[in-house]
């Protein structure tokens, strides 16, 4: 039995797909994806989205939604905001779960880069099923890491950090609690809640001993992200290890610990410093996005946010895009997005 | 002969008289202050703002308004931002002009702390006339920079400066064209032409030959603040001093600096640099107000925008409060007020 509903363009059958894939986990080895399936004349006939990995892909998600309702999806169009997936992973093709759900085109927004579960549409056309690329910029902004991720073969990477309005991130004798206030570290921790990692170096674990976990409204978080220490030093004894989800990788090479995370499935990392950590990401054009907690407050002397990059003269300077602000209490963050590959 | 107009409440009227003040100049010598004469029953007999010294001041204003209307003030109420002066500068004393005119009663939002220009509210009740402090927060804001000089006896501080990210006012070689993008140098631009003065060091202007001028889309704007370069290096043939409205000061010591520029009358300097000249004026608690435009942009090396301010740990900080942010295209302007007076 189906409810009545107003009929559906694509276009805005596109649209509600986004909304559904939102309610995704924004973390974990899969995107957010959410999928919509319209009847003739515009009727919605089911709808899904991925719930993270091991759980159904949306398409068949809005299929079993279908069914659950009684309702025939044959000659249906599936309105998906990724293109369907060719291969099995945790679960099967996507494009096969159309297929046999009798689905007659599906229009995606956009393209699966995946060397394995990508070239999804090019299956569906074979099989005489119509796959349209329809754009849309909700979608792309849902599937922005996951999709850096994929191509560069390598996790996406945000470097985070609290600074003064002099770029300090802590004081000469090496205090830095607190620059910025509670609005900045809370939000800070929602960041942390939609990754997969949390790395830093044995300096920053030596020197702050943090927890490195995610805390809402001081909980911790549902969602945990692996925790990472970068480097050398024996930081056994140190809060960060009483958690088991924590890996240490014994070098300083930021394409080894990048490495290490991919193995891990970790599509998404958030490096928090301290400055010989973040410069050498930095330097060697491996992060994507900066956040830049800025606190309204000069100290004068204290490490910098970043050491040396090798920029001489203004010309080469690390020039973030694609900016955007945001007031949180007296500190503001600042995000950029890096066109180097930074 | 009057025009019809609604009644006004005095709180009416002062928000009215506000609105007028805001009409003065932000720069000069005299605050921006504004006037409406309240009649029997609420009428408005008059009003009129201070456009600048030499000019009449507001309650003058508002009774020659009504005078040109036709109207009798006798026994009305002044509603003034400022208490009324009791001196005589370029103009006469506001509390004899408010007295000859017959006012009865005078409201004002903002006390006079000026040691000559002050305690005009004490002389209009020596004479029988009420006068009543109403504070309002648009007044208070008006007058905020004039005020703090007047207490001070110093000029009002803003140090200006644009950074990276990373706290880098120039890369390793000095360049420095352009860490903001234009629309943060625009609104500097609309900064300079709402202050007195812009002092920099000999060494600014012999590293970026600034004109130090304040323009407005590309043009000059009609009020051009004094330009003052500090310190003892010969900067003779450098742009700066094509103009004539420019003061040297053979002096490292903040306090000489501003002791030079209040003899000449000048109530708000915008400090732009170098890191020297600003972190001289910080480490002597002589900043009020930080304007620190950041464009999202890494260096990682290159001179600070503070040097040494004597600060060892977090706690000892300087920590801005009352701040506020601006996007300005790419870059984020943050404006800080500063507790210890800096």
């Amino acid at each position: 039995m189906t409810t009545a509903r107003a009929p559906l363009s694509v276009a805005a059958a596109m649209d509600r797909a986004v909304t559904l894939a939102a309610n995704g986990p924004a973390y974990g080895p899969n995107p957010r994806v959410g999928c919509v399936i319209l009847g003739a004349e515009g009727a919605e006939l089911g709808e899904g989205w991925h719930r993270g990995a091991g759980t159904p892909h949306a398409e068949v998600a809005a299929i079993a939604d279908a069914r659950a309702r009684g309702v025939d999806v044959r000659g249906g169009t599936a309105v998906v905001t990724l293109e369907p997936c060719a291969h099995t992973g945790r679960t099967g093709p996507c494009v096969d779960a159309l297929t046999q759900a009798g689905i007659a085109a599906v229009t995606y927004a956009v393209a699966d880069p995946g060397n394995a579960s990508g070239g999804g549409a090019t299956v569906l056309e074979e099989r005489g099923i119509p796959a349209t690329l329809m754009e849309h910029a909700g979608a792309s902004a849902l599937t922005h890491r996951w999709l850096t991720a994929m191509r560069l073969g390598r996790p996406y990477v945000i470097a985070k950090w609290a600074a003064t309005l002099d770029g300090r991130m802590a004081a000469a004798d090496g205090t830095s609690v607190w620059i910025t206030g509670p609005e900045a570290r809370e939000h800070a921790h929602g960041v942390r809640a939609e990754v997969d990692a949390i790395a830093v170096g044995t300096g920053t674990v030596l020197i702050d001993d943090p927890q490195l976990s995610a805390r809402a409204g001081g909980e911790d978080a549902a969602h945990q992200p692996l925790r990472v220490v970068i480097g050398h030093r024996d930081t056994s004894g140190r809060r960060v290890w009483r958690d088991p989800n924590v890996l240490g990788v014994a070098s300083h090479d930021p394409r080894d610990v990048l490495a290490a995370l991919w193995e891990r499935e970790v599509r998404a990392v958030v490096v928090e410093g301290g400055p010989t950590v973040l410069s050498a990401f930095l330097r060697e054009g491996l992060v994507d996005e900066v956040h830049a907690y800025i606190a309204p407050v000069l100290l004068g002397a204290g490490p910098s946010v970043v050491d040396d990059l090798g920029i001489g003269t203004m010309k080469d300077a690390l020039r973030g895009e694609h900016v955007n602000f945001q007031p949180l209490g007296a500190d503001t963050l600042v995000i950029a997005h890096l066109s180097r590959g930074f």
